[in-house]
């Protein structure tokens, strides 16, 4: 099998956000995520590969469902492919979950319309032994109906101001909050936040924010007024990257694709 | 508040067995769980505190309940203990969850009438990222009808001689396994397994042995007859540890306790 042209590939990656400064390549050389697949990439004998990425997470957040395409000239199947970069990622917390091959018109980044986080808290009094890294600890009790009624002001079309970081690289600060549920299960409090895309940030923000509900601090009516202030000052504490996971990826057909290209790239 | 004589504490205690060569404390100085809590209890001010446990977990087995007691000299409040516990672990994957006082009747491992395990399985192909240590990954695709079905077969009072480590240093090889339930979410798969005491290595063998029925290499039936066996030999591989988790253990009334000193000895 020969290809007169490259091959897109669409990558499927999990990550344990903890050792990395992040999705993105540092010109510094500290250790991102794209770093490894690239360098894993670079051992097929590929010269300077590029991944495009759906969500560049940053340092500490974790994935179980990232997506990154390339374009490799070395004819290969998706199942070699796999084997090639599960084997050269080692040993960091790195997978490649699937490998598909996919047309020159899919943009991981760009044709992205619906992206999917977890934001997990543990909300015990004790310490965390397992799970350490992986969830947000708020010992103080927390109380999730009033979590739920501060999230349903966040969702519907807004201006997210008050939620983006100051380093925030989108155009604009409109975004569409398709989903904010908050579920229970013993300690465990999990967020599932969806949106076509998301400001840098904006997450954690959010969840900061909707945390100083549960503690009480916040009436669930101020999350309203702090996203109608549109000013970061107005939001609660950014919260830690360790809860965060990038879970999944919807892509749409080639005609929505480029529909709306601010609202589409994502920076959480 | 003073007491004339010690004062008897039963803690709950959570840990990622990883880093550690098990609960028992080790003549060699390797690193296990019974001596990061007798050191803490050891600053504390006691002197030579020993510690009895529910459960004598082994190397790279994970704790989410296990059960502990020690006399204390000192008196002070459960919170107080708890606190100065759990700063005295750091940094060790060690969490006190819970502390209680209890009068001299109460022993952890003699008065447990039932302790329950988990055991996680992940049957995707990929390797792990973020939950490698915490599972065991099973790439080949496991019937898991299947294994409810050879777990079946385990259930009840028997002679679990096929199931137990040749360094297991009960009496004798009865037990009774009251519970092995097999759950599936998505990738993972979880064995649900309660018994008033295991012998050493029983619930990994079982384990091992039902994911052979898994795999498709043996017969829901031969793990009947590899039990009527009584023969290490005729048993499964035994599972990794990364997959074990001590739950929970049930403690019974003062009339129950010493009832059957040998079957409820925990050895897992």
């Amino acid at each position: 099998m020969t290809h007169a042209s490259p091959q897109r590939w669409k990558l499927t990656i999990e990550y344990d956000g903890g050792p990395f400064s992040g999705w993105q390549r540092q010109a510094d050389g500290i250790l991102s995520v794209q770093q490894v697949i690239e360098d894993a990439i670079a051992r097929l004998g590929e010269t300077a590969p590029r991944l495009h990425v759906a969500g560049r997470t940053d340092a500490g957040v974790h994935a179980r469902g990232q997506v990154a395409h390339v374009d490799l000239e070395r004819p290969m199947t998706a199942d070699e492919l796999q084997g090639a970069l599960n084997f050269h990622v080692r040993p960091h917390p790195v997978v490649i979950l699937k490998v598909e091959a996919v047309d020159e018109t899919f943009h991981a980044r760009f044709g992205a319309v619906m992206r999917h986080y977890l934001y997990r808290i543990n909300n015990r009094r004790a310490p965390l032994a397992i799970d350490a890294g992986h969830v947000w600890h708020l010992p103080a009790r927390l109380d999730v109906g009033a979590m739920r009624a501060g999230a349903q002001h966040l969702l519907g079309k807004h201006d997210f101001s008050t939620f983006r970081a100051a380093a925030c690289q989108a155009k604009g600060p409109i975004r569409s909050l398709t989903r904010f549920d908050i579920t229970e299960d013993g300690d465990e409090i999990s967020c599932h936040v969806s949106a076509p895309s998301f400001l840098h940030h904006q997450v954690r923000n959010m969840v900061g924010t909707l945390a100083e509900v549960g503690r009480g601090r916040w009436q669930p009516d101020e999350v309203k007024h702090a996203l109608e202030a549109k000013d970061r000052a107005a939001g609660g504490a950014t919260a830690p990257a360790d809860g965060l996971y990038f879970m999944k990826v919807e892509y749409g057909s080639a005609q929505q694709v480029f529909a709306d290209t601010d609202e589409l790239h994502d920076d959480e």
